[in-house]
């Protein structure tokens, strides 16, 4: 079965439509999937002036929404979270087909939309604000929250549903309304799992399914999501340059941002340490997810007298990791997103070897039958901490370092 | 069908054993419903010395629990909500059989244990405690909150079901083990209600499925449970007086309590009152439940003024309030729980008049067919605060008198 | 006694230096009273680059002042707390001299101050974190909340005490440096505010006396401080346009920001509403701080049927408040800031005439011996909710107009 | 300058009235220093009569304080914070005069009545409740937190003024009213600072003085408080035995009960540890206050192949912890309270004896001059976790014994 037939499948159970050409659209995503970089089917993106239309549906939808009582949001929320639970293996296997992540990987990302609807309907019977003594006499105070509008979520690949449940679930609850962009590499799952809400809104309260949206595109859409006055607050995840362009935008308007930024997480191991914990700690925390997420470990400063021991063992185990499928059971690493990551990979490589460095694995990992971006991880011990070890680059690569202290 | 077949379908529907007289029993229990009076069923009452064995084995199965992470705890009361919510109607329905609550109130107390869980599980992922702010330096304070051990719940015939799901829920998430004594009037909604439970039980946590007990019997088994050593909590819900002896009983083992028990409600009527919803709010919080709640009104203080109008007003609606079967959509008012009741209801009446009141209503109320105690719901004007006024009688009765100011 | 003569005092009695224009700066602000436009002093401008170091060294002692213990940090700020109690008369004067509001206010401001500060005390102690369930077996997770580093606080001259209290007795109980640059118009009561601050640092924390700067000037000063690396949250209180030009300055640098901005507040008026206590609670509203404030009442919308008889009253009211000499007690209005802030309000005043309103009263209070800004309360009739009704302006305007529902 | 002198200078300088023998009482309390054993003073115990008439005053100022605002109460604890900071070293000499504890632990006590106090201020502005959501349209939730009544504080004589001082000033800042009955042993403590509450109640409230009363006396007042009607809340602190007494006398009027009761901490030492700090941590924990507090450290489980080092170090330190005067700064030991806890002391030996354990110290130490019980912390090996092991001696002895695992 292809995964285009796959993809059809799914959205026939979830009682989807499917996306359609024949939209009303100039233009259209061709999404292909990184595990072999065949084409998953063509999705119309939005034009501009249907997003606005959209969420003006969505703020339209949202005063009515902002009086509902917030169990009822939180039935919402629950319906939709227990039909995310019906459907768990297929949305898991979609997100795998749609990034490279594992089958677990996208089975756990799965588990965590679960997860935070549960919560979230706990907290829908919790919307708890303060009451205050006053220095008056006879005199009361007590806080009352109001939702904020239209809450804009701009989601990245590498998570393409768990962000925007975290986001969405929650301001649900607390009567906001949803407008969602997803990565334009990953409208799939958007789409996928946004029915299953629609579906759930409709049950509850036939006459504000206009209150989540989702649209396609890329950054002319994120843009005017970002833009448009009824979006109030923004929640944005992607490179630290996005979340700037995020924040300038936003900050005359005085809106919100929620902002998920890059990071170039550290980890400093001492003599003391257990090296069979650090070595598999070490090894997941780097190459997880291709080293496509921004809690990645790409920096690893090693006491100097444990240094040659630990660096031996990881350069061992790194080049042992199986990459592959990644909806295999065997494989521990999938591939990158696509040829444009491995050639960031790449750069960032030579620019440390040119900066002295020795760079172990690093190298395209040719399948058979599989002509996605395959990459063995990347254990690089730099000189120092300079060039690219100073930056986040999305691939797994690992920079080492002796320190003294 | 008779009401016996209908509680054993839904055993059968629940896949709950019947109560079986063949068990070890000394002593049954012969459960009636309010309805017409007719046996439901015979239910074997817990030996003493089976109920120790049973909260030791909670206590052991707790030592296990408490290990557990909350959100696995929490796992468990969501399938429990979800088993409840698959079978409400049907559980509802028995609630009205075994207690005589009309219908709606039936369902609205199963839609209660629905609630709770579904809060509960939100507040497995939120057991917060504090972090503090030393006034040492490098020192940091932090909060840990230990589950108390085995919770007893002693719960009355008017809430069979709800009582114990608020406690059972919010004492599960937080890692504490279940003896539940239900009154010896509902013990069978009791049995459905926990057969569910340990289903879940079962399927989350096999080896833990101890961890909750229910017990049959009346007085000897609810001061057993008061009394067990692993027993770290009793929430009781009854009498005063009842009250009163556990807080004794618990007093010397410095166990903790939850006592959720008699109450007098009163209201006070201004001039300025817009007389439409009074009527309304007075009749449903006076007679709904047949006046069996603690949260019952029992005593109307009308300003002088208004007083002839919302009294005459209050003495029509009384007397046409429609008493009957509580399963039928017509009724707003089902029987009383038990002949006893009506005793107590009538002497309460009686010694109003002797203090010179005036009664209105309170009569039986024959119905074809239906050998239950029901009861017009009586008003009663008082000619001052004194005598029954002063007492909770768990009887559809309305003290009223003027006031001045 | 001339103001400049109890300036000194004050500063004397503070043991504050006083700002002496022989200090390194090619620039000075000459502070004027409003209460008759006479000035008080030169105070010298910071330069830039002084400006500059003073923050690098509020950053230093940052990384010091973090690690001391909360309630230490608090023993700083209760120390404030006193010594503010003990010269409360003394700086509530001297806010009424520097910023024409009437002595009450003074006083109401300074006590705000202290009250600030024993609440933040109180806080010292409570500095909590959440600990949180894990959903890990044998895993523990708890918050550990960082203070950001130097909080930046930009002020007006309407408060030139207690907003910067606000901020900085939280800021430094929490573990922040502060740097502050007040309204150039009210940089006296800013410095000998500062200087109790200093002395309460120094017998607690010799050491540690940089964490609190203050510097002086104008736009200059505040975009210098609103950019400089160290300074993480900025909070400014002022006009929208200012708090977008902050908004949009620290957003690049993900800055966080606390905007106190313009305010245009309305009531509306119900046919059931206590009229005396409308005329005084409105005039009181209207007018109070010469209605400088951006809690100022401005927009009143009134339903038809009671339209003209408050009017009317309202209108005899502000045609008899009291307009004067700030620091007497039979004042209830005192003057405005400056000349340039009466030109805004005549211009305002104007534009609705243009529009077709009625203006009552906003003339010039000519008071013998006293040559500043006194304007008597104007109510302004509008014919629509148009032009300068939907504008702030800083000034004791009342825009009235009827309303149907 | 005898202690009495003293004494009387403290109570003058507090501008407190001396307990009077000519007050109306039948029976005096001798209260004696355990420094020497000399009388300090005789003060007449409340009669019954008049304790319950004071309850009844403190109840009737209740009535008034509760609906003061919150902050306004706060003022009464700040200014009550304050005498005692200005009066910090004459109480804290006096607390170690009368209980025989160190100086700095009679400081280190005061300091804590400050501490709570400024706590306790911050709260008054901070009484929060919660606002809920709720599932009813256009409806709100919120609590209102009602104050208990009169607050019972029994206290116990090793913390002779911090223990009432935690319970007094949350409860006044709540709006509660307070009975003080203090150990027959410390009265003077309690008088002495009682007399600050009033000044500050007398300035800020002159109508509600009576909210705050303490009486002297032994068992007899104490049970006459625990019964009263009007305490709704008994905090004490004591032994078990006497918590169970208030416990059951508290629970058949559903009072609620504080109870801060006996204690034998055990602490179990690994051979990882630092033995350095393993022997000051141990030697604080089970000598200070000479070992009579409920935090006493009494239990020390070694595991055994360390425990004949560090048995050995800690019987050497034991050996020559300096013994003697209180306000001495050279002594780390004070005297037991009186002759029955030397008698005690000795009887725990001889029963650790008898079941074979080898006793290092716990002799009687003879100071030339002061006819105290001065005693050598003991340090008792013991043979298993048996006898008085098991058991709270108010008095510095630790039992040791070897662990295995």
């Amino acid at each position: 079965m292809s995964y285009t037939t796959e993809l059809e499948k799914l959205f026939h159970a979830l009682g989807a439509p499917l996306p359609s050409p024949s939209q009303l659209s100039v233009e259209a995503l061709s999404v292909r999937t990184p595990i072999d970089g065949s084409p998953l089917m063509s999705v119309p993106v939005t034009p501009l002036p249907e997003l606005a239309a959209a969420i003006d549906r969505a703020h339209d939808a949202f005063l009515l929404w902002r009086q509902q009582p917030a169990p009822r949001r939180g039935e919402v929320v629950r319906r939709f979270g227990e039909r995310v639970r019906q459907h768990k293996a297929a949305l898991g296997r979609w997100v795998s087909i749609e990034t490279g992540k594992l089958l677990s990987e996208g089975l756990g990302e799965v588990q965590e939309v679960i997860d935070i609807c549960d919560f979230a309907v706990g907290l829908s019977r919790q919307l708890h604000g303060l009451t205050m003594a006053s220095e008056r006499e006879q005199h009361k105070l007590l806080e009352t929250w109001h939702p904020l509008g239209v809450v804009g979520v701009i989601s990245a690949f590498n998570f393409p549903m768990a962000v925007w449940a975290w986001n969405a679930s929650l301001a649900l609850v607390c009567g906001n309304a949803l407008i969602w962009k997803p990565s334009e590499k990953t409208p799939l799952s958007a789409l996928a799992l946004h029915h299953l809400l629609c579906e759930a809104l409709s049950e509850v309260a036939s006459e504000l399914t206009q209150v989540s949206q989702v649209v396609v595109g890329g950054r002319a859409q994120g843009e005017a999501v970002v833009q448009h006055r009824a979006v109030r607050l923004v929640s944005a995840t992607g490179s630290s340059a996005m979340g700037q362009a995020v924040a300038v935008a936003c900050a005359p308007l005085f809106k919100r941002t929620l902002l998920e930024l890059g990071g170039n997480n550290a980890a400093i191991v001492c003599p003391s340490a257990d090296l069979d914990l650090v070595v598999r700690a070490v090894a997941f925390s780097a190459a997880g997810t291709a080293g496509q997420r921004c809690t990645t470990l790409r920096r690893l400063f090693v006491q100097r007298e444990i240094y040659p021991t630990l660096v031996a063992r990881l350069t061992g185990v790194f080049a042992h990791l199986p990459v592959g499928h990644p909806l295999s059971d065997d494989s521990l690493v999938g591939p990158l997103i696509d040829e444009a990551a491995w050639i960031r990979m790449q750069d960032s490589l030579n620019r440390a070897r040119a900066l002295g460095a020795t760079v172990h694995g690093g190298t395209r990992v040719v399948i058979e039958g599989l002509p996605g971006c395959y990459a063995r991880p990347a254990l690089v011990e730099m000189p120092g901490h300079v060039g690219p070890m100073r930056e986040e680059t999305f691939a797994p690569i690992l920079y080492v370092m002796p320190h003294d202290n």
